[in-house]
């Protein structure tokens, strides 16, 4: 079956250049354009689609915006690294309550993240390992270093994702473990030694294709996680309190 | 704990209308603007931010782009509905396998959302039932009248995962029924009937708070959505068989 039969969802009226971009994102599908690759010149775009060079440089930076494209100066335009996966995707940032959302996301990374380990240890194969052993010690290494390790934290998480070999996990996860980020700024990172224990004990379950055992680990990781955030919680509603009185 | 305390995760090195948005977004966030409001005017931003109108003008296009912003021509820029929410924000459109996608999607799914009826069942508001009862309407109506209904059923399972309370859950659940879209388009929408008596059947459980009869009602429309999907798959192997063998 064709990709280009599949109709995107329209969210109402679209203006000129936004019908441009979908034009530029069927372009990209049907010739199977990949991550890295050079997008034909505007001249050529302009011709191809029919369109004004000026249109498709705005639906160009539309699509930037969303992180199809990338622009690299003087070189010329070309498919993104992790096409289509943009920061905070679902715009969590928005959320006015940060710590509900921080519970909330844990809440959700419980229902998913054990059932995504066990799939990772049985269907991990040899390279999937090692890459995912990589990632585990790239996170203690910037643990250990003192580097702020949540980019690496990310990859880690995407990297047993990756395991599963379920095309949506890779791109699921990373968005997610949003929290470890959230988690990072609201328990002041006071969890390291942990962290590198339970990543440790997640990894090494997947690689002796242990199910259970990866469950387990995760979820202790997790419920670790969420019991660090309700202390936070509690302790700044207490100093808070403490405020209040001494008024 | 303030919002501001928390930094977004970055992409390596931004461009200056990037770090002009990321400005844009902390001021949103700080004034607590809420969709619908109306953001100052250019020469405003210009001179609060401290960067030229030009700046401005770029962020301001990023942030359409990402559905933060709305531009209403002849009134101003405005915080969008659904703010930062975006169609396909997991670039699912690029996975070259639609079936395989189409699969994993319901794999997805299949873990996340018995366990959400079922928790839409335990909190479900008596305004959160009637809004519930309204979007199920809406889908029926648009079936029976043969009015394209997939923008519907996205309301309706938004409006079940509203029923949780979980801040996350309405913003993650569309994003994953993105799989409603392809499946229609890859099963011609041929199950319009099981449609209707299924998302009655999930409806009713919530609204008399039988989370236990939710959670079936969704795995048996899941798997019912499976099957048809293999059935189709398998269909079109055979057929693409024959024309092999008739050459």
């Amino acid at each position: 079956m064709a990709t280009t039969d599949l109709k995107l969802v329209h969210n109402g009226e679209k203006s000129l250049p936004e019908r441009v971009a979908d034009q530029l994102m069927n372009l990209i599908r049907t010739q199977e354009l990949q991550a890295g690759d050079k997008l034909p010149n505007e001249f050529e775009l302009a011709e191809q689609l029919q369109v004004g060079r000026g249109s498709i440089r705005e639906a160009v930076k539309l699509l930037v915006a969303r992180n199809i494209l990338e622009i690299k100066r003087g070189k010329g335009t070309y498919i993104a690294q992790h096409t289509g996966e943009i920061q905070d995707p679902l715009g969590l940032a928005f959320c006015s309550d940060q710590f509900q959302l921080a519970f909330d996301l844990l809440e959700v990374r419980m229902q998913l993240e054990p059932w995504v380990v066990a799939n990772a240890a049985q269907h991990a194969t040899e390279e999937d390992c090692k890459k995912l052993l990589d990632k585990c010690q790239d996170v203690e290494n910037n643990i250990r270093m003192g580097i702020n390790h949540l980019d690496s934290d990310k990859a880690f998480h995407r990297a047993i994702a990756s395991c599963t070999h379920n095309v949506v996990m890779p791109k699921l996860i990373p968005v997610i473990v949003y929290s470890v980020d959230l988690f990072g700024a609201l328990t002041r990172r006071s969890l390291k030694n942990e962290t590198i224990i339970q990543h440790r004990a997640i990894t090494e379950a997947i690689m002796r294709h242990d199910p259970d055992a990866a469950r387990d680990a995760m979820i202790l990781h997790l419920q670790q996680n969420r019991d660090s955030l309700q202390l936070i919680k509690e302790k700044l509603n207490q100093s808070k309190e403490k405020e209040n009185t001494s008024i």
